[in-house]
């Protein structure tokens, strides 16, 4: 009989040990919820580079739909976005540091003076118009500086940054931009944008991750190759087929207007209609219905980053 | 008779240098035309600021009733100004030099390193917000290389300023900024915007003149106290009784749409809807008309900045 009871209590203790050796837990288990939960971020990027952009992203988080975004500091219009994240402290807002200016007619330039981050400007003092641009040209230590500079003047202005990610991808170009990004990420405790199907796509994402960095498990994001027709089809076939974890839905809202033409004249990826689409399917009731249907439930990064240690 | 022949040539000689000496010549005589022409220069302020600006003021110089405009470098939208100011080389443009960002949504910041001009710098990192603020915090030193930069920054874009003129007048706030400007000016050979009757609002600005330089006899401007309903009677009336010589209508055009009226919210003056009825005015047949009634010339700075030595 007591062997008995010592042996139930040996496998009592060792086999969830086994157990969770086999199958650790899931970023959706280490937020409380099943492992077979499907949960969804529904991010806005790009808010702060114009009136536009800020304007429809502020409309969509009133339907609940939308439900994170990110804010572009070296932008022209990051004061009027600071004035309602300082309204809506609720609001989950992270930082989409800034290393490139990607249009030709509205341009911004780092907020660090420009004599200390000269790998950053192009010729005209902007920053560089590409991510390749930038990535090859940037020295990683002005690259500290400047996106050090972003979040301090995001914090100053009052916001109170729920994650980071980058704009264009630039800091995920190279292992040295990486490395700066998640040091910079660590110190101040937020989470980053980091995917674990990313992984397979750079030698150095799954190397330059320690075993405490907080990651998701996939990003979902439209591109150039789907005909603006096919729009809604896209993104409700997408999450139709959503598999279990923490997915961010990376979209671009602004509206169709004529201060976001002129912004991205000449470049319909990325453009004024692409972000009227995205507007529009992100708020509409087909999108709620698609949620419901599929029981995708919606989850924002402060969440995400009450794991980070 | 002999005598009779010396006295007339002694009169024909000495009575014009005595009338020169009298009567010297106008502005208006300098460019020559007559004493009495009536010469306009219809001049729109702040372009590069915003997109709605730009294209309401590209717009407006199709008409060619508006004629003039001035650019301000250190804004969001100086890179699609500046686009067409390469196309259009004979376009009157010159530089609206900014030390102040004064609405609270859509801001900008000096173009010389942060660190370096920190006398002209809110808490916020951007130029102030007011032009008294401006002028009671700058160091002289630090505003002439500011302003300096912004020429070098427009001529590397490729504008080739006529004229220079000073966003919200903080350059005439005193003495001290007032000689940087007109130094600048100078080194630049460009003609700058002060009108003679401007002479009796502060002491220091005919004493600071040199002979050589050039100055227009008046500038026109509409105010807060006009009813919107007046605005066409406002500038109507005052071309009516236009005096001879250079006058400068200094206008503000931009349409009433969403980008400026989130870019002047909460400031009706210099707003939305001020701007658009400046555009609605000054490209009217109402306009063309008043002209055509009162034989009012429309000149340029072009035409100005040729008397500059």
């Amino acid at each position: 009989m007591r062997r008995i009871f010592v042996l139930a209590l040996i496998v009592l203790t060792i086999v969830p040990l086994i157990h969770s050796q086999d199958a650790p837990k899931t970023i959706a288990e280490r937020l409380g919820y099943p492992r077979d939960a499907k949960l969804l971020i529904v991010h806005a990027d790009d808010l702060g580079m114009a009136h536009s952009i800020n304007a429809a992203t502020m409309k969509a988080f009133e339907t609940g739909l939308v439900n994170s975004g990110s804010i572009m500091v070296p932008c022209p219009w990051l004061s009027e976005i600071a004035t309602y994240a300082r309204a809506n402290p609720q609001a989950d807002l992270g930082l989409h540091l800034t290393l490139t200016s990607e249009w030709t007619s509205l341009r911004w330039r780092p907020v660090t003076p420009s004599d200390r981050v000269k790998s950053l400007l192009d010729k005209d003092g902007y920053f560089h118009l590409t991510e390749t641009e930038a990535a090859s040209s940037a020295d990683p230590k002005e690259v500290e500086l400047e996106i050090t500079a972003q979040i301090e003047r995001a914090r100053a202005l009052g916001i109170q940054p729920t994650h980071l990610d980058s704009h264009m991808g630039t800091l995920y170009q190279n292992k040295a931009l990486f490395e700066v990004f998640l040091r910079v990420a660590r110190n101040q405790k937020l989470p980053v944008r980091v995917a674990r199907t990313w992984f397979g796509r750079t030698d150095f994402l799954p190397v330059t991750l320690a075993p405490d960095d907080v990651y998701i498990d996939r990003t979902l994001d439209i591109n150039p190759s789907v005909a603006p027709n096919d729009w809604g089809k896209f993104y409700s076939d997408a999450l139709a087929k959503l598999e279990p974890g923490v997915t961010e839905v990376v979209i671009h809202l602004a509206y169709d207007d004529a201060e976001m033409r002129a912004a991205t004249i000449d470049h319909p990826n990325w453009g004024a209609a692409w972000r009227q689409r995205d507007f529009e399917f992100f708020t509409s009731d087909a999108f709620r219905k698609v949620l419901q249907e599929n029981q995708i439930k919606l989850i924002t990064w402060r969440e995400v980053g009450k794991l980070v240690k």
